[in-house]
């Protein structure tokens, strides 16, 4: 297989993207990388080019741009080009730590949708903390749509499921819609209606409404969400998880010499913690609905998580995730179509 | 002043709450309660009834009833009683630990609307974590409402202004407006006319969107937004710090001799940081938009924390925050109309 990197997206492009391509690539024998972008600047940290070809992108999009716009006018940047190998057969998946929304352009705009899928959605995975039996859990989407309809949330519940199946290899996932109450008439007009589509769908494992409070608990597989309050709720998240953090280290620095003493006690205990909440360690965003992996991770990701996240990219080729997507909708086009219509008249 | 009390509201009712009744009365030597109730079991726990009169009420609304119908149909309930007394005058202000639902159509339904404002909204205090000079902010709409309009949301900048200046004694408080950037053409159509709303309106200081991310560092003093996205983050927020502390616990009890004398040592700091998180010290949530204070704490609200809430509704009262709003409301037709008309012709 072969995957289509942007070398120049990332605080720390090219040299964490180029070094943490050598660790994937050292992992991974049967991975092969094309990597675009500034010729020379990639050749300074690129120490061994096995299975590693360097094509030269002229220009770089920036974490500032514009995000359609830049697609659309930098034909020669990195990541136009990565993406563009994608859509040619070049490249099997599309890899980038650069501007969110270009990459979420570059894939629907140069790989496209899926047929069956009407807007594709940015899914990320998030740790599950208090339970033995599960890891961790995908919600979707998570800001790659601000005005999210009925039909989408149905279809992310759909790519959700082939995402826990065959990446996270979770057998018969529990898909939860995010509601305001675990009760089915909870929420807004909308979010009725995808309770109801949902609670109908023999093929989903649907499990109900689920709060967002209990998230981290493992209260699903696959979180369904809009992406205006999914987006709201991951940010959350990780915002209240390093204001926690914060909040204990600036304890301890103030607390006199018995307290200093006891964090290094815990020393091992607060790394724990950190990697326990560190959900680059489960890969990036992935954005759901496109025809190949587009795989985007954290502007301020190191060598790592960049190698990390090839792993999760080949996870999803090497299990087939699209091709048995696309085997479900296209042998389920009556039963999709039924919806559509559900949908349309219960207007 | 006088405060209606749903004594029989709560986990811990009618104990924990007459028991927090007689400490606020100890502190607020101007304050005189009605506590309505089965009165044989508060007369157990009621130790001194010096400016506490108790009311007979035969019924109680139970945390599983279903909100609207529990109000029509139990007339001889606590809550139902409770908020008539305040409708017909007898009291000034409402408090409840009950089913939250209830408690919003007791507002809603028996003391009723402001003149002005289409939908009242829940607001809740959130500390502030990061910052020296700032302890904490008001969101709203954090329930009350899953379909919530743009003049909702108007509205709710409005209260939330009020709500920060009166009570918390914020000056010129800062309003903000959740949405998934902070750019101003960020979010669905309904946020982004919101936005230019809040833009245009020299009465209120508006300094843009804020994302959910830096909600605990302060962002805004007054946080807006939508009942159903407000809910989802709330939750968010309460279930992440939950989840932190119960990974810190488990770490620290897996991690051998060493680990649990660092905890020993620790103890002041975690007492601190839960202390922090614990924003039952700011008091209950409150319904903005009616006629009287109406305050909700957490069911599981104990004693001291029914004596906090008592405090914040004496601080409502004594700052004249809602006759303040109303003033405003009342010298403000013009533009307010003008708001509405401009609303009314951008769909």
């Amino acid at each position: 297989m072969k995957i289509a990197v942007d070398a120049m997206g990332g605080d720390y492009a090219p040299k964490e993207i180029v070094e943490g391509i050598e660790l994937a690539r050292d992992a991974y024998p049967d991975i092969e990388f094309l990597l675009f972008g500034l010729t020379d600047q990639i050749q300074k940290y690129l120490k061994d080019d096995t299975r590693i070809e360097v094509k030269q992108a002229d220009e770089v999009i920036e974490m500032g741009d514009e995000p359609v716009k830049a697609v659309r006018t930098k034909k020669q940047s990195s990541m136009v080009l990565a993406a563009t190998s994608v859509k040619e057969g070049q490249a099997d998946a599309f890899f980038s730590a650069g501007n969110t929304g270009a990459i979420l352009a570059s894939g629907l705009f140069i790989i496209g949708r899926i047929k069956g899928i009407d807007r594709p959605g940015l899914a990320t995975t998030l740790p599950v903390i208090t339970k033995d039996d599960q890891k961790n859990f995908v919600m979707l989407d998570v800001g790659a749509n601000a005005d999210t309809k009925v039909l989408n949330m149905y279809q992310y519940a759909l790519m959700g499921k082939y995402y826990a199946s065959n990446v996270m290899k979770v057998n018969n996932p529990r898909v939860g819609l995010l509601n305001n109450g675990t009760e089915a008439d909870k929420g807004d007009m909308d979010h009725r209606k995808v309770h109801d589509l949902l609670a109908d769908d023999s093929d989903i494992h649907f499990i109900g409404n689920v709060e967002s409070r209990e998230l981290l608990n493992g209260a699903a597989d696959v979180v369904v969400t809009d992406g205006f309050t999914g987006n709201a709720v991951l940010k959350s998240i990780e915002g209240t998880a390093l204001s926690m953090l914060h909040l204990i280290k600036g304890s301890i620095m103030s607390g006199g010499m018995t307290s200093k003493l006891g964090a290094a006690m815990l020393k091992g205990t607060f790394g724990q913690i950190a990697k326990s909440m560190d959900y680059s360690q489960y890969g990036g965003a992935v954005l759901m609905g496109v025809k190949a992996p587009v795989v985007k991770t954290h502007g301020s990701s190191k060598a790592p998580t960049v190698k990390n996240t090839i792993g999760q990219i080949k996870q999803m080729i090497d299990s087939k995730m699209i091709s048995d997507l696309n085997n479900y909708l296209n042998s389920h086009t009556d039963q999709l179509q039924e919806i559509k219509e559900t949908i349309k008249n219960s207007k």
